[in-house]
């Protein structure tokens, strides 16, 4: 397989409406030592993609190539690579591409807290090259940040466990999530369907907490066994009083959680641990004293330890994420973008045939 | 010894000049079958005590005696007590006179949680009666919140390890202080003191985090093996970019602590935890994404599992709380709370010679 001069994806570009990307065909990232080539399989939307695309999250580069759940095969290995890949593994690639590996923080596992730490697409690597994403034939990714996918995970199921499963893994099993303790999964979408299939599977009492009752069905059938629908028992801070070890708060944004009361249904030494990452004008604003025994967090990504386990732990409880699948090109991509815009979404989509639309 | 029909202690009267206490007569509580009654050998001065009398925490009694950092003798033990105790046994009581004993929260030994507690002054008991604190010749506490005194402490020593060396050694031994972990104490007063002394005891690398130099010598003399001014090092939030475990906040105030930047100091997993108890006006306000990693909370007393721990480890590793003693009496009790209000106080007062104003 002779890897392409240069690569093709489906962009997003300046000063053009975002939600109409376009094919481009982009120069690749310069191929180090310890790189891999990936050629891509399919490649799930995660809400960082249409944040970023949309401009949320700040300026972008003159075309910009997002997608960082991605599932691919090995098809070039770096003279470097120690980690075993062979040309033609399937692996996974998620949010991260880079980080030192030789800070504290990379050496304790911790190398998605590495201050130089690179993400799969819209940053730049320490050569001035804006990283590209997954909505492309190929992707160059240092091998640290390439796990090996079980065989008995389907691809475009695996793909949306790469940055979402795992931005709700690592908080689970960082703070104790396990049989005997009671974890509530707080907004029900995207990631928080993978937090209800995830902490079932590690084996805790699971209630899921969304507004409304709208997806309760849903959410027993993704594991919960609990559901509060906040907005319809105004009383659940009292009646819930003192149950929840842990509580991940999944949602978008933070302006409708109430900081001050959520404790309340904490247990004492009980944790809230927020992955959103809500516009940089939202404040978390609370009453101190009502922390009182109760910590709150906000955890970003995992570790590729936590990603290799997280993948073990989905292919030996058979855990099935709810995927519907968008063959990519401008149009799928434009599809899903305004779809998941207005919430249609149950609860990834993941784009597929790349072969058709790029080979 | 008979107990007396009244007490007698230093109490501040609504409606009268807070820092002039008078001393009165008062009705005890009932004398419950698990109730101790102990006769007060010295008691030290708090900063709730001063906050209780001056009405920031809200309106009084007609009468209201303060101090909950209370050594004494036992003097008549109920007929239903099982933990031992015996006349004339030297023992201690803190903050917390009385917990349900029954719910979760006090069976995991967090009955400093339980929503049922009452504290040792200015709370009512189920019956109604406002429990009165140790500014007294005598107190009647359940025998629960009643901790024996090794014989090595000295009692104007003990009895400021009762509430505030406790508060902060419950936020230490939850959260993993000793040897190889760096654990900041920020706000070098009455408890920062005890936590630059008993972080050390456990075995941790102790910083004195406090805004001037002021405080440099004695709080290497405490322990500390490292300190930090934050005014006077402004990128003190760099320069101890992902050092800390833990850092436990005893200042009285959260007004001045940047909770955005913070974060930046701690490792990944590490542990803000606050014992402050604010004015309620006081908002904790922060960037959300600002915590990556790192979780904040709030403690609140300790449990009697850990006072007794602490006053082992004390008599163990022979610590010594800085104090200075001052007569109790209607002129000790103002001199102590209009010093206290001006911060001038290194670093506890603890209020003797109880037989001599009371016998």
């Amino acid at each position: 397989m002779t890897s392409p001069e240069k690569y093709t994806g489906i962009a997003v570009i300046k000063g053009q409406d975002w939600t109409h990307p376009k094919k481009i065909q982009f120069e690749p990232k310069h191929f180090d030592d310890n790189d891999l080539e990936l050629k891509v399989i399919c490649c799930a939307c995660c809400g960082s993609d249409v944040h970023t695309a949309s401009g949320n999250w700040g300026e972008l580069s003159d075309s910009q190539v997002v997608g960082h759940e991605i599932v691919a095969t090995v098809t070039k290995i770096g003279p470097k690579c120690t980690k075993g890949f062979k040309i033609g593994d399937r692996v996974g690639v998620g949010a991260q591409v880079w980080a030192c590996l030789k800070c504290d923080r990379c050496k304790a596992d911790n190398e998605a807290y590495c201050p130089h730490w690179v993400s799969t697409y819209a940053r730049k690597y320490a050569d001035g090259y804006t990283s590209q994403g997954g909505y492309a034939n190929y992707v160059r990714v240092h091998e640290h940040f390439v796990v090996s996918i079980p065989e008995n995970i389907p691809s475009e199921l695996a793909a949306p466990l790469m940055c979402g499963g795992l931005t709700v893994y690592s908080p689970l099993v960082r703070n104790g999530c396990g049989p005997g303790k009671k974890v509530g999964i707080l907004g029900i979408g995207g990631i928080g369907h993978m937090g209800l299939l995830l902490a079932n599977a590690m084996g805790a009492d699971v209630y899921a907490i969304s507004r409304s009752s709208a997806k309760k069905e849903d959410a027993t059938k993704l594991g919960a066994h609990h559901f509060i629908a906040t907005k319809e028992e105004p009383d659940w801070f009292e009646k819930y009083y003192d149950t929840f070890d842990l509580i991940v708060i999944c949602a978008g944004s933070l302006t409708d959680i109430d900081f001050s009361t959520l404790p309340n249904v904490m247990k004492v030494g009980g944790r809230i641990v927020s992955i959103a990452i809500p516009d940089q004008s939202q404040m978390l604003t609370m009453k101190p004293f009502g922390l009182a025994g109760v910590s709150i967090a906000n955890s970003h990504l995992g570790s590729m330890k936590e990603l290799d386990q997280l993948v073990k732990l989905v292919s030996e409880k058979n855990v099935k994420v709810w995927v519907e699948t968008v063959p990519i090109g401008e149009q799928g991509v434009h599809e899903v973008f305004t779809r998941m815009v207005k919430g249609d979404v149950r609860y990834r989509f993941t784009f597929t045939d790349f072969d058709k639309e790029f080979d």
